[in-house]
């Protein structure tokens, strides 16, 4: 399973180098990753009406070529890993005519109640784990 | 009365014009506005525990000349008008060192609850409207 | 005539008042009015090579209400005035759904080369000057 | 050798969830690691006059605790490794009173010429391989 998306690169996305600011490729996998969510069912807002939050616990980027601005990029995320009490995506940002690699990278995030403290998805919001197993399990 | 701070313009600020991104000014016009009414005695964080809100209602920036990266910038603002549901601020972002103009303009913010629904701010916070008072009266 | 297009509330353009940050119409406006100007032939990065740059030399925003994350929101924008030197154009951002007014504003852009000099458009860049007096011609 | 800053948490810089968005830790990154450069000699603005860009072609943040709006942080930073072609720094955010742990991570960037391609440093630009130098050698 995987989960694509265009954007289109914002001049406000840029930087004196003359590309995407790297710290962008991070709201890109963000971005990639709500949507994706949203797409199997379930607003990252719904979530939080259900009293979960989920916060970003870890991401890595590797940056290869710079994205420009006015480019139509893809952002791809694909579902790795999930646990009871996080769950872990890859991604890559891609010219999205050429296929051109900007950048691939992970990130992971925590299930918690709205004071950061973990909580085990499954019991406190079925309905969001749910979500989350069909996602993870269409994956194998 | 004035306040006066200095900032160093960062590289994600800036853009593929190589200048400070014009939508910052209107960041810096909330940096120096937040840091004035700290220094006044008011963290603006402790003016939300209070249970005031205060959004930006109004903003105008006229641009002269943009501001590049590493370049050290002088934050202006100066306080113009208080009235029992508002207040307005002019500013001005200059180079630090020759003084010459990067940008002006002003802002206006609602005093709300956390609903932004307005709120008589003498009445609902009086500690804050004492500070505000003091603010605008030294001005004349 | 008048551009409009929808645009998704990206958890990070959102700030601790649960609310879109107002600094970010700003960019909101800027996305409107390069996908306006794209949308009438010519995409901005074409423009930069032409020599052209379009450095936005004032901006007002009144702020409404305020957009919250995951919401759709509608960007319009329209052409209100063009000069040999400069451009000017008024938006709306409003819920794509209900039609909600976030907040309305103006923008003005001059035309200058790449050290942000004021050029006459119209002699240094023809193709460029085309496209903007078709833009504002059918405004009338 | 360890660098360290202080900075003032911004209202723009905090999301939804009411703590800093997780992207702007690799903004923090950025900007204690080119005040340590120019702290040690060297402005990075002066690098890029001399021919030589420093894209980050890797980063990754451990999330901790979320830093709040208004909060004063220490961003710190080490450097680990020196090559020909990149440096790699170690960075830790905490809160700047208690030592409260918000992220740590690091980042590695490549030294190039204007487009992007590989240089040797210290041959294309003495000067500042010289500066880097020192930077890691005091490391050990």
């Amino acid at each position: 399973m995987q989960y694509e998306m265009t954007w289109r690169v914002q001049y406000y996305e840029t930087d004196s180098m003359g590309i995407v600011h790297h710290s962008n490729y991070v709201r890109y996998f963000e971005t990639a990753r709500t949507e994706f969510i949203r797409d199997a069912g379930l607003p990252y807002n719904r979530i939080e009406e259900l009293g979960i939050y989920i916060p970003v616990i870890g991401v890595k980027v590797d940056y290869k070529t710079g994205a420009v601005y006015d480019e139509v990029i893809s952002l791809i995320c694909r579902p790795t890993e999930l646990s009871h009490a996080s769950f872990e995506l890859e991604y890559e940002v891609r010219n999205a005519e050429t296929g051109q690699l900007h950048a691939k990278g992970w990130s992971r995030q925590a299930f918690t109640d709205k004071t950061f403290r973990p909580v085990v998805v499954k019991k406190a919001a079925p309905e969001v784990y749910e979500v989350f197993r069909r996602i993870y399990e269409d994956d194998h």
